[in-house]
């Protein structure tokens, strides 16, 4: 970022006019209405508005005609019982939506998630902002070496200059075609829809995204998890952070039946047993692979 | 219906206590929030939540920092704009949570449309009421010669006295053996998920229905249709009320686009320019199907 | 059942033409092709078409020119990788289409999983067959005393024999007023789309069903587990023999990772830590509740 | 492209080894089977796999046990019937796996089509080739002036002369930097998932995608318009001829009634029967804006 003054402007107008309602309020939700929260350099999670609270979980599973349960206290073991048992539908019943600013990259990832709805800043009728994702230097990580899809250690030294020289030099190098080229002034200008496709996959772009708290947990369990990119998780733990205030027993839940959680095979069931009744297990003697066998072990501790 | 006075209850605890928000508020729609609009002999519409309004339809078709343009007026415009060029993603930002009370064969249409959220009323869990759609005399209609799918004018005399008496008795008896069933007074009981199996499709059940508008638009389109089943159509209409008083601007462009408009094929379209250079155009040298021509005439009015 | 002598020959005659294609084929799947197998007392699963087969799962997955990985025994490693770390998409790139027979209280549950494509046999045009889903005395399961969602132990003596005279009458005296309802002998006729509300939640209906492999899996995860209602596991079931044979190295890993499988909560590996460190772990100093702890137990076989 | 002999190997492998189905088979389509249909240039469209025929369609829409209807005439009547009457599901029972090259720009608006399945090729795991979409002279389209979104007269002389140099040398600095960042060859080398980063968005992609034929022309609708840009359209294009050999008569329908039809608005609809009337009709007066009529008059011919 930062946001420029009219853009805080127009924040601080949205915030500043409550009105009443009669629908589901959360008030450790409202606190976050419209406010940026910052993502790597330029990018922000901002909520633009929500529908539904912890109750209101209850009152779908339960499809009544007015409170769900009797008691906050009831709504939390239900939760965690519908959570428990795969029950998704009372989660579709709470619903996001939020404004995201995002490397294009990150965005080609993120949009895999079908089951959202999306309006993207066009790059067809508008001009894109001259913003760029430039890695902070511990977060320019090599490739690793164990894992094709993984990251190594911090590059250091000449490499990291070399590529942050790259990365800032060739993203303002196309920037200026890019504006180059559908300048009109003297010329006719390239059609926008063209020239974007000289900028890279770091250039920044926007979209509304709104998602139902079954599918936005999906979401997160996959890109809040350690396997994930570093520059998409850092959203999904933004993101984590508002749902935690939002719906706190739904999300108490989440994190523990599904983050803190763990799946094992059905010879992972098999071993555990075996090691509890006192056996030496190992690899060599589990049925499983190496990589089954590490995931194993990270799992119960060995 | 009516609702019992714990219900009413409910609803008016609900409806008492207003609460400041900082999100986009329809006034149009608080007012119909929790209230049940009466359909058919027992069912409702009740407005649970929403989400959005006009002016969120234009904000996030701009991707905007604050309100999407200047004026109310400007807003409809390009509603119009977005509606007319199936710019459908808009409209998928405003999301509606209701409450139906329906008929089991009018909720086995509606679950044909897959792109919403459903919270079923469990006769798993729970134990269905004793209330059966019978149909006013004047919807007791007969088949229709002409077409398979529809309905011709309503029966009378002694077939109709018939009928009725047969969904009335049937409906009764098949409750009192499924109380039966089900009971645990001086006998096991039978399984609930088992015993719902002997009540027919015309009890009634609930859910929570939640989608966005958007899809809701799609519903409406084919359900509010004159070829839709009357007993989905009174739904339908129902909430097409609802919706007029929470977007109106959408709404007027979605009367006007798709349920006041017509699609015409390539052929239609030739035959139309035919007739307006003064040519006269019969169904034997129009090119299409009599089925196809009497559609065609009924848009251009022949 | 059984199918009519007209259904065997139009069986007969699909079974009989083999025609050349460059698809891929999966012999597995080929041999239950147009078959009916039975389920419940009239109902049934067959294969109409499919698309993959395990080769077709990593070719995708590798976004591959030609084969995706150069032995069975390699596409067998990765598509149990892609299934531990729920990499779904590859498993999308199948896709069966079934003819199914069902009960109308088992299509009711089914439809709820919303990821598939359905064509049901219409009762606003055609008429429905006198074919009601009668349990086997040994399924007449009581309610259960421990779970509002479960059955208990079968009825037996004259409870189960009122039970089942109670099914079977009221389902043929209903098929008789529907009968007699739509008759246009001497009569009008009530319309089919009205008429059908008289029959119960027992009477059979027909539809195709498309869905991918992933939500299939999806499907028979939930529905082929212990807890569902015997009545639609016994059709996850017969699929589960069908896929097997389709794509028998996803099957696999399905089986082992997902049927075969447990998900452990935070508070569940914690547990386990402590169980293997030697630590007496109880269901007072686990921090579950009682249903989790016992849901827990159930895994680790304690 | 043009491909390589080892992928031409691996094509021709493919299509050497016709084997026996039972399934449906398509002629028209099998002998597109794995061949690569070039669009711009170095993308291509290339046929992995399909389900069902025009047959199926009909066979779905009945529920029937063997064929939907006794003739290829009876079929394509259904088809026409269905596609004017919006019966989607039957559609939705064909599905066909593609395998598409093309430039990152337009991945990016072709995956907001979400009902589809896609597996995209990954720069996480793997390198990118060093291929870019350079337009042709005369698709480098100025900025349209009278539409935000649209494109105008082709560019000329010098300015088209820069911008084609900017593309070629910003695409190929790009690529020098990206190879020199993940080499590790002295030096440990960038993570494959940073250094994509650097690439820009005319670099080519690849993935396959499955859709079923009821989202195909949904997606052909909207992309095969002349309001579509032009290197999206191509794709479209390409698309529609390889389906009107697999579905000719789902095809036929589907351009009659969809591309080659209009969409009238109410008002439309009501100026069309004053204007049969043989009233003079104007914009003034006929209560459309000015986009508007200008649109009725693209569709009436005036």
């Amino acid at each position: 970022m930062p946001l420029n003054s009219e853009q805080i402007a127009e924040i601080e107008e949205l915030r500043s006019n409550p009105q009443p309602t009669l629908r589901a309020v959360a008030p450790g939700m409202e606190k976050h209405l419209y406010k940026a929260h910052e993502v790597l350099d330029h990018g922000f999670v901002r909520v633009i508005d929500y529908m539904g609270d912890d109750a209101a979980i209850c009152q779908a599973a339960r499809v009544s005609y007015g409170k769900g349960t009797k008691s906050v206290q009831n709504d939390e073991g239900l939760i965690r019982y519908l959570m428990r048992h795969w029950h998704s539908t009372p989660f579709e019943m709470c619903e996001v939506k939020l404004h995201i600013k995002l490397p294009v990259f990150v965005a080609r990832q993120w949009i895999r998630h079908r089951t959202a709805n999306v309006n993207e800043y066009s790059a067809r009728y508008s001009i894109l902002d001259r913003e760029f994702y430039i890695p902070e230097p511990e977060h320019l990580a090599a490739q690793s070496v164990i894992n094709n899809q993984g990251r190594g250690e911090a590059l250091t030294g000449e490499e990291a200059a070399r590529v942050l020289r790259y990365l800032k030099d060739d993203s303002h190098t196309a920037y200026d075609h890019y504006e180059e080229m559908i300048s009109q002034d003297g010329q006719q200008g390239l059609a926008r829809e063209l020239a974007r496709m000289n900028l890279p996959a770091n250039v920044y772009t926007q979209w509304y995204w709104k998602v139902d708290l079954h599918n936005l947990f999906h979401f997160l369990r996959l890109r809040a998890d350690s396997h994930a990119q570093y520059e998409i998780r850092v959203y999904a733990e933004a993101m984590c952070e508002i749902v935690k205030d939002w719906v706190p027993a739904a999300y108490g839940a989440f994190e523990d039946y599904r983050l803190g959680g763990a799946v094992l095979s059905g010879k992972g069931v098999e071993c555990l047993r075996r090691m509890l009744a006192g056996e030496e297990v190992t690899q060599e003697n589990s049925g499983m692979s190496k990589g089954e066998w590490r995931e194993f072990m990270g799992v119960v501790g060995g």
